[in-house]
């Protein structure tokens, strides 16, 4: 630590190339959950775990998040409460975004988890701002962000699988970094159940029917939870799912953290049958954490974040997962918890993020 | 005009202090609903006839809108059709604005009326861009319009009345530019008739309920009419205003622009009791285009907009609103359409607009 510089003599230090242990980082979470998120909410989660690990690593961290958040960093919000039933609209977007854009002098970097607006936004300010993106790069959000990049085009881009770049490989990435997970709330069990697992939101791109047919055809038991709100999900499951629930095919709906972290730990094997590009897919470390193999198909981050034959089997087409089981058995737990202790701890995560902010802030022209 | 410059040359131009007839303007509509609007959208309105005027002013004048817009100036939408059913959604709102901003280079000046969000992103582009405040400034919109103003010091403001400003008397205003109204769909009809009328929403802030208080005791009958659509809306009419239908008093339900006119056209008085700081108030200048006098309460933009005896009858409290009906009777209808045709005239709106133009690209730091 250097006493109590201003921005400016921070980055005239830096200039000197001296390196500064104690970073002052703003961390700008979605405002719509409380971080860490009492139900659904994977972003507010990393946030989380982010921010308390950037903490623990000497850096002087303030999280701008609703008020109901908990943290080890400075809390500031302008919402004293999620506004969760306002999700997506403007006013209170815009409100959070700028409480922290306001005050980004006072910071190094600012690191922003909350969306597109702000990453446009922050041509506003003079502070470098780096952003994941939290979601996939095609289509519709893809040619959002190419407004993004043009109208911002000093932000720093963070990518969470090499896979998720592909379309628009030319942005300017500051660093890959994959997700992480609080490993002591996800305990490893060496022993593995009879059932197969489908965790996931209920829609086509998730494949939870395609989960159906693999169980069916395989003759295993199979497993089903996860988030079935929307119309649109609703009509999925009702036309997809429902119709062959019994006989050893079980929706369990959306689960809390424990009865998920159970189902998991007592699985088989968890089924990834994704038709799409996933930017990360959470789920996958989640099951390989509490020693369950995951088969999936060879989609999005897949082949990054699973290291075929030691957390999980990939295939080529979701028709082989019952023939890829008997390759699942053979894994041991042990590896699969190992791999995620290697790879997906916020240690990892934390010391990448600390790399790319040190990268953005190199490349702020003098 | 000067051939087709860059905006740097048409910026030293000015600098040297010649005169360009011909500014390049972008006029930044909400996205919401189309400009003109079929339904609701008294912002809409404004900018289609700013748009309209500023192609007959001889300016060269894009509007930024969805693709179901007519207008005489150049459309540039990438919405093509008005997502009203994504009212103030980032995501929405996020694309339209930068699809605006990402060309601002090609302006001299960009026009914004579409809201806070685009405000505070004007200070991510060098192009000058004012903005008009539709709504009022006091309680959370003006902690909203502090944020947005501390993010982009640069950019101009501008009320629709003097009243509306006295939240935040210190902001950078370039103008105070009135409403105006497309006078020939509000034709004069120098007779009037016997009813007292009330147009608005049904809100406590408007006072439907006052309206009624006001009919009742001068026992003259009273047609109203009015957006009912919120829960609160429904909820307020419930308590305040059903009750009391019958008997003279009548509720109309939403009108076409048509019925409106037709309404204003044959009453005694409009009434205009409302309890809280008006912006503007179209309905006003409605009124009195149409030949009927407007009796109001001195709040907000009132006494800024109705001339005192000319337009209408002004009091202090709405109890003596029928006390004043006599003195509305004595107005001259053809003094009233002669108010509006000198103050609200798109004419006017269109030169103090291109004028406040010019102060904001003159207060640009060379």
């Amino acid at each position: 630590m250097c006493g109590s510089p201003t921005a400016a003599s921070r980055l005239t230090l830096r200039d000197a190339g001296n390196i500064i242990d104690g970073m002052k980082i703003a961390v700008l979470a979605p405002p719509w959950f409380a971080a860490p998120p009492t139900g659904y909410g994977g972003i507010e989660w990393v946030v989380s775990l982010l921010a308390d690990g950037l903490v623990d690593a000497g850096h002087d961290v303030t999280l701008f998040a609703s008020g109901d958040s908990q943290t080890k960093a400075e809390l500031r919000a302008i919402h004293p409460v999620a506004p969760s039933e306002w999700i997506g609209r403007s006013f209170w977007e815009l409100r959070h975004v700028l409480h922290c854009f306001g005050q980004a002098a006072e910071f190094d970097i600012v690191h922003d988890h909350s969306g597109p607006f702000a990453a446009a936004l922050s041509s506003s300010i003079e502070t470098p701002v780096v952003h994941t993106v939290h979601g996939p790069l095609a289509g519709e959000p893809g040619d959002l962000y190419d407004q993004v990049t043009k109208i911002a085009p000093r932000l720093g881009l963070i990518s969470l699988s090499q896979n998720q770049r592909k379309p628009r490989p030319n942005y300017n990435w500051v660093a890959n970094v994959p997700n992480a997970l609080d490993l002591s709330v996800y305990p490893f069990r060496p022993q593995r159940g009879d059932y197969l697992l489908f965790l996931g939101r209920m829609s086509p791109d998730k494949g939870a029917h395609r989960a159906v047919a693999v169980a069916m055809e395989a003759n295993v038991p199979l497993k089903i939870a996860g988030k079935l709100q929307e119309p649109k999900e609703q009509q999925y499951f009702d036309e997809f799912v429902a119709p062959h629930l019994g006989d050893g095919i079980e929706y369990l709906g959306e689960v809390t953290h424990g009865q998920k972290v159970e189902l998991l730990q007592h699985a088989r094997a968890t089924l990834f049958p994704i038709e799409w590009e996933e930017p990360f897919g959470l789920v996958m470390i989640e099951s390989m954490a509490c020693g369950t193999p995951v088969i999936a198909t060879r989609r999005g981050s897949v082949p990054e974040v699973i290291e075929h034959g030691r957390g999980g089997v990939i295939v080529d087409d979701y028709r082989i997962m019952g023939a890829a089981l008997e390759q699942a058995d053979r894994i041991d737990p042990l590896e699969c918890r190992r791999l995620v202790e290697e790879r997906y701890s916020p240690l990892r995560m934390v010391a990448d993020y600390v790399r790319a902010y040190e990268t953005a802030i190199e490349r702020v022209p003098s």
